[in-house]
């Protein structure tokens, strides 16, 4: 999180001024505060239920440093693809620490979880639960397996609902019901749990509260009625973080509030299941900064623009792909004092399309060429979520502020990095076939 | 592009079977055959003005051996990035057929199109035009500079209008008529021509041949203007290809009868003017196919779910993002005969987000796990312009199939390429400090 400075001054991450990172590691580049990150989990986790567990979302922020970082911190993971998988192993995140959901996971990844030995597999269809039984089998092992639940009912509030209709996640609530043998139709399998996950970026408390009450239910409900143990139920997460104007930030004390007497009733009746909440965004997108540099200004009819050296391949996030109308995320000059008025400066980036716009219209002070200029709230679904290879411009450096030193946690694409896994041939050989080249 | 097989049999690409394809070199794939993509430009160019010549878009699909399939037919190259450019000149590009595009240009690219002297560097913006004279000025070259113009002027018929209004491309073309001396301000700059695009996905002939025709005249009217010799008109392209039901491919018959005479005029005043279409989507999309593989059947509520290995983050264009409503590409299944008569079945991805969808209510007959769907019309704006790194899945591999041989032509990433350029710490250590581990 870069100090605001109220346009008085350059900004700094732990007493290091963002206009040294630049020129040490270059633009683009995203910044993580490892004390912005440490202050948000940390805020929450005093607050929290000790006996609500926090996962970490890998998908958020995959990069290997933030996921130390967060195992550091006591977070466990929450992980959906075998590079995620060996991510977690690699930061030292005990398997009983990490569950592994996904509507579509590989055969390679179901067996790698067999094999780790994790907390659950979190099972999406009927179809999966098969071929998690057939393989657990052939491994002569018991597979450790949550239900994730596609629940008949859905809650207000949430960014992007994620259950309540025809849904790709997991089995609909009625259907496992009606599955009253389920749990004796697959003898290497063993059911210890349920997920169900209502939406994403939720920033009403009441919300979440409501959310998890409703979750708790229905897990009872149905490993009563199915007959399994009850050993973890995983209540999703869609904690928010507010990234637009007129949006607020969940506030820990209230959410907690409400959220810690649901947790106190329900393992009054459930002394020893696990309860998981995974959080992905709510950890990492506050501590993160997009930093591009101004490469051209230019004024076309009547409107100022700033062409910068990052865009849509970095951080499709705030380029608002798929909302219907462009919001700006919040955006500072963060490299001088500027005094000035703002003024409405549209923020465009180097690729071939229109829609390679960080924002619109947005107020800042008269710029110059060579300027910093910080997406702010960036440090979820950045470069992981965007296509980076458009225009094989590539991956940025991503750099991580740990104890007031700067780490570079991911490389720059280079050249070679961006071509390299390409093979060309010779189409013009006097042979008329193909040769490689 | 796959045989249609009117789902009487498996598919085949130049004789191979997909089912051989998908079994050498995994799923998803995406493939390419190089026959199609020959045919689709050999066409257009036997038809076309001898003088209107075909600059490939690399940005299309910027793989190697695309690129040098193209260039061994006879295209020449835009390209807008230095990893672009690299590939153009590894791929045997003359620099004399290269053009470099781009509103946010770096000094590297700028100083690496000086050092190769290619056609014309396309510059957007005056800020930029400075910055080209000075670094050509340092390197004692004079620098072929064609101006991107932002022209006064728009024509309906593109899915995408990149003209006529504010932009962040080009220069406005009234800005452009009031600097009567630019030539003469920028010693190291030789100003040699004009590129304008109006936008893209265009379908109708009529309209392309009014760009082309209001291109030409504005580019005549700006170097008259501006004094300069018109050496370079780069009319753009924006050809598009149907992905959609209702959507009619261009009739290139009909195309070059409109374009031909346009040309034929200009040349009659402008006999040594070269005359420059750019071609990407038109010319590699029909070629292109991205095989997946159905992993999980399930029903929920009343509808069908097939679950593929394949989704967003190799094809986010076929899941449209961006669009506000989403419209199915064209799908097929793919390794079998099937009979049956169609259902409607929702094809989505492995990843955990609902957008992951590669298609709603798609008629397919009755589907199996192991069955093989492909996304037509998928050989441009693919995993390039795709989160490839989304969950950290990686880019697919890609194969051309080249007089009945399947060329790999990308491997597959896999968890070292996907992790290699991270550097993880130990915050764990005792004092304190993260250490690189």
């Amino acid at each position: 999180m870069v100090t605001d400075t109220s346009r008085a001054a350059e900004a700094h991450v732990q007493g290091l001024s963002v206009k040294d990172l630049a020129a040490e590691f270059g633009t683009p580049l995203y910044v993580y505060d490892a004390e912005a990150i440490t202050r948000q989990y940390q805020e929450l986790r005093d607050l929290l239920h000790a006996r609500l567990e926090i996962f970490y979302s890998f998908k958020a922020n995959p990069n290997a440093a933030i996921c130390a970082l967060l195992g550091s911190l006591g977070a466990c993971a929450e992980v959906s693809s075998l590079a995620e998988l060996t991510t977690a192993r690699r930061a030292g995140f005990s398997p009983d620490n990490i569950v592994f959901p996904g509507p579509g996971k590989s055969t390679d990844e179901l067996i790698a979880c067999l094999d780790a030995g994790i907390a659950a597999l979190v099972c999406e269809s009927l179809d999966e639960l098969a071929l998690i039984d057939r393989l657990a089998s052939e491994r002569g092992v018991t597979a450790r397996v949550a239900l994730r639940v596609n629940p008949n009912f859905s809650v207000k509030g949430a960014k992007l609902v994620m259950s309540g209709t025809s849904r790709q996640f997991g089995i609909d609530q009625e259907t496992l019901l009606a599955q009253r043998d389920l749990a004796a139709r697959f003898p290497s399998v063993r059911l210890i749990g349920v997920h169900i996950y209502m939406g994403t970026r939720v920033l009403e408390e009441r919300v979440v509260a409501e959310h998890t009450g409703r979750i708790l239910d229905a897990a009872e409900q149905l490993a009563a009625a199915l007959d399994f143990p009850l050993e973890l139920v995983d209540i999703g997460g869609g904690l928010g973080v507010p990234y637009f104007d007129g949006e607020r930030a969940l506030d820990p004390a209230a959410l907690t509030a409400l959220l810690n007497p649901l947790v106190e009733k329900f393992i009054a009746g459930h002394p020893r299941t696990r309860i998981i909440m995974e959080l992905g965004r709510y950890l990492t997108a506050p501590a993160g900064t997009y930093l591009t540099r101004v490469r051209y200004l230019k004024e076309s009819r009547g409107e100022r623009f700033a062409i910068v050296d990052g865009g849509t391949h970095h951080h499709m996030a705030a380029v608002g792909i798929g909302s219907f109308v462009k919001r700006n995320f919040p955006m500072r000059l963060l490299n001088r004092t500027a005094t000035e008025e703002d003024q409405a400066w549209n923020i465009a980036g180097p690729l071939c399309t229109p829609n390679d716009t960080l924002g619109r219209k947005v107020a800042l002070p008269p710029l110059r060429v060579g300027d910093l200029i910080g997406v702010l709230q960036s440090g979820a679904y950045g470069p992981s979520a965007s296509p980076v290879l458009f225009l094989s411009h590539g991956h940025p450096a991503e750099v991580l502020v740990h104890e007031g030193r700067a780490l570079l946690v991911r490389a720059r694409d280079g050249i070679d990095d961006l071509l390299g896994k390409q093979y060309s041939y010779d189409f013009t050989s006097a042979d008329g076939r193909a040769s490689a080249g």
